[in-house]
């Protein structure tokens, strides 16, 4: 029983028909209709006319956004614990050509705008050190913690006094969305967000995900750079129906509430050892290695965050049976 | 009726099926099962112990070889026409940091092995001229050409006595090998190759290639590069699935024999305008406008390669109707 | 006798005493006076504002330029016999992380605005071929010869036009203008070049050239460039000095005529080998290996071009007998 | 009078006597004698076979080592107040393309081999997170405090025991080694250093650091990186000469000496506001704003570390006026 992360769950079945029902003949990368069709929806769903990309991973998403958004010479201001600096293998770096990553402390992976302001006048000016050029927060965070649109607002404003383009990693995207009960414009563009990389992958998807700009004239250059990093697929309708098939019916809603149910469960199960609240569909718990141990040895499997520390993750996909399966586990060790 | 590249076709059934069949969480990245078959399935194929990555497009795939072989203040020796050149917006050059293309000259986008000697003897020495540290062929070239076994070990020869490493773009590797009518590993490694981009999308599957490299040792780092282009999908193992079904009892290379029967039958349609053999899935052909928009007129679509001169590709799936059709198209012209 | 190049010729007294004259501690950087006096030196020189830097060598001041004109996924048009093209071991791609050099042909070294306009037109569109962004001569060229006003013009229009930015490599500037005859101005900014790497160092400097940006806007983050890429040397005001001492009294033009006149008696005595005017201070002849060899005999260094092609170059500080020596060593082959 | 940095000083006058007196032809780039002579040099001067290069600045020195021992997906473990990581404007990242520097803790700006090893344990392995490929130390410290030869050493041993390339900045050096009175090799390869940067110019150099390879076979493309980087002067020996005529009759431990010894005057008269020892040029202290604008009001100039605490820096040229007034008017704060 999986849980040690989202990222590997099964393709809801929605998608794979999808897949399967754009199996003819098209044009090519992003020339096909459902391709296409991809800026109107998200601009439906956002309410503002947006540009939307497809892109086959949150990596990819995220370092293209960053791109966009800070030159060579520039830094990205982001939370110590952010997944740009952690778990991408430099990736940002890349393909920002070098930027530099100023970490941020804070709870729960969060930033708030007092914190971002306090780097920034601690950040000297000049030539020597790289100066910031982009915020980036992550929304659900890595703590599975969830930005309100007021807090996103602070920010945005802190960003926009200082020239800051502000991207928004929502590889849990949805998960935050459910929590928050809010419009996904409330919590983006509204609240100061230049581009979204938007998930789908850990949400039912197979391998997309979607860049969404706001600032549409931040997304100048951005089909270079995916074509020229190898993502610009030859077949690329097959990712645009991925996006689609979440978005038809409230898919992606869906499931993403069905994780964060099955998360909340869990934390209530975990009880004096969450040191994180649960606000999607991650649970953070103290735990000793036997306790782990004892787990593990009934089959689940989950990550070992830190020191005496443990993570579970639900997925969309995850039967009933196994989340309370776990929980009863939990609860009585 | 598109006859314009064999980029969008469609799926082979045995794909998504077998995608369909990988539908249940497993290890994320390349832990499952199915990806960590690739090594010893392409092991198999190519008859030696090789190293093989899946990766989702031709660019990223030719990319992160060229990023294994060499360094960003060295050079890459390759045809003019080739794809890596003028089709991929500088994905060589974001891979490799700056390496530099050196043009060499070739009827039918095919490097002679006395044109490579020369164009090495012409490169100066010293750290003023880029020093060239790789050879990259494409095979089926860009002109639908093919390269004999002796042909490539010829290159393999003069790239290994100048310390080049060699690597061929395979994105019609199997059109290739069922004019050749050898094993796979007669006009790779055993000729010479370092590392093959081995296609699979344009002959069947949905979003991938395989990279294949036979020095072992040039493999260091590829899985961090690939990492950090935002290449490692989390769900890789639909990745793995295409490759392995297409394998399965030689679907590719039934595909392949396809489209290459369809470009014969077209070839012969245009008899005197040929002006490129027909060794693969694509057919070269001149042909005033008139000509090229009476066909359009009639339905058919392609590409205006050169000013008088049109290409055609028949891809694995393209009906025998379409094809009989439009060569009797051309025939009447 | 050394007419190999013009590039390791002695440093001009005027140089060496005004490096002397600044030897008391100073602000860091270019924080002194002369770093700061360096916009206003070179707004009065080419008669309009423009925004100045020292750098220590011309394949520094290229790269920075063209960075400053193409993004990473662009490409810069130039002639195949360009410095940055041959010479500089990669450099543009380097600074501007990964764009690609389009090379052009022409007589001399030089690019027509006819050929200029072919190629734009002869480059496809999209994202797969990587667009033009910049333009890049050189004058005096690679081979010695000089762009007029006009020719600069024409080609600046053409690339204004196409919305490219315009670069002049000047490593030989005040050679091309000796012959000119014309403003600085002339040949620049009012021909359309938007930033010129004005050369010191062949012409009587130690280390140094200067940035000249005409298109201010476009000098944005060259200052971060500069240090980033370890070019902003903390005893700046030695660099500084040394373009000062040079445009004192004219030392630059008249050490750039003298080398000039020198090369023209070498080209007279050329006679019929020369396959190029002699326009700068450069000489391209045709001379078998047993006159080559015969000429070295006599202590005579110059380069081998190319098969029976020889280039003589005449350095500022050639004394008058070396000169006439060596023209009379080939008049009488 | 100017206690802000060490790095605008003036010029040692048998610096500048030693650039006058190569002021004639030679040969180009590092072709000359004096450029050739470094590798002996330095050999001499470390007791072992090392390849050395000019370069005309510290970053450039650094970057350029980092590159020879970092690939762009790995990363570099510093120290959090490293030059490399806050002074460079991302030089770093720009000549690895990409890597990540992983910051440590430590008192004085310096890590002790516990503080490696604990954050080598910390990094999780696997392609996720960029791994570490090289350590590098400051030596004098940005604090002005010294390692010692066996806490290099054991550094060293970390660093060898993980595979890690080791890297010295040197930017004062000689200012460590007149503290330490050990001899060169003691504290760089015999402690396991592969790359030192070795400053001269803020300590009597113009324009000029050595890169000095004790492990060679880490210098490979190290001269194609300068050159692509724009470094390869093309009159080197004018570089050469400045740092064998520092070397020269011991003149560089001579200035070393007479800036540290005015460091420790002043470290005497700041007596309880010292929060760092003092072991070469540099002094750090606390001290209330109004005692720091009594100070400037006087004529002194020197930097505001952080709030509350400011930096003395000593030169080698200093006056003994000016530092014994120094003392005095910190002695009456």
């Amino acid at each position: 029983m999986r849980f040690f992360s989202d990222n590997a769950a099964s393709v809801h079945p929605s998608v794979l028909a999808a897949m399967a029902a754009c199996n003819s003949v098209d044009t090519a990368y992003d020339g096909d209709a459902l391709s296409k069709s991809l800026d109107g929806v998200m601009s439906d769903l956002f309410e503002t006319e947006v540009t939307a990309l497809w892109v086959t991973t949150g990596t990819a998403a995220n370092s293209l956004a960053l791109a966009s958004l800070c030159p060579p010479y520039g830094s990205i201001l982001c939370h110590r614990d952010a997944h740009i600096q952690n778990d991408e293998c430099g990736a940002p770096e890349f393909y920002t050509h070098g930027a530099k990553l100023a970490l941020i402390e804070g709870d729960g992976a969060k930033i708030t705008s007092e914190a971002l302001a306090d780097k920034l006048t601690a950040t000297p000016g000049g030539v020597h050190w790289a100066q910031p050029h982009a915020l980036s927060i992550t929304n659900a965070t890595e703590y599975g913690r969830v930005y309100t649109p007021a807090e996103v607002g602070a920010l945005g404003e802190v960003a926009k006094a200082h020239g800051l383009g502000f991207h928004m990693d929502g590889a849990r995207f949805a998960n935050a969305l459910v929590t928050l009960g809010c419009a996904p414009a409330d919590v983006t563009w509204r609240a100061g967000v230049d581009v979204l990389s938007f998930g789908f992958t850990k949400n039912g998807g197979l391998s997309t995900e979607c860049l969404v700009y706001f600032d549409r004239e931040k997304a100048k250059g951005v089909a270079e750079r995916r074509k020229r990093a190898g993502h610009l697929l030859s077949k690329g309708r097959y990712l645009a129906a991925q996006v689609i098939a979440l978005l038809q019916d409230d898919v992606w809603l869906t499931n993403a509430r069905a994780a964060n149910e099955g998360a909340k469960k869990l934390g209530a199960a975990c009880g004096h050892r969450l040191f994180q609240p649960v606000e999607a569909n991650e649970v953070f718990a103290r735990m000793t290695p036997d306790d782990a141990a004892k787990l593990r040895a009934q089959g689940f499997d989950f990550y070992d965050w830190a020191d005496g520390e443990v993570r579970f993750v639900v997925s969309w996909d995850q039967p009933a049976a196994e989340i309370d399966a776990f929980a009863a586990a939990i609860a009585v060790l």
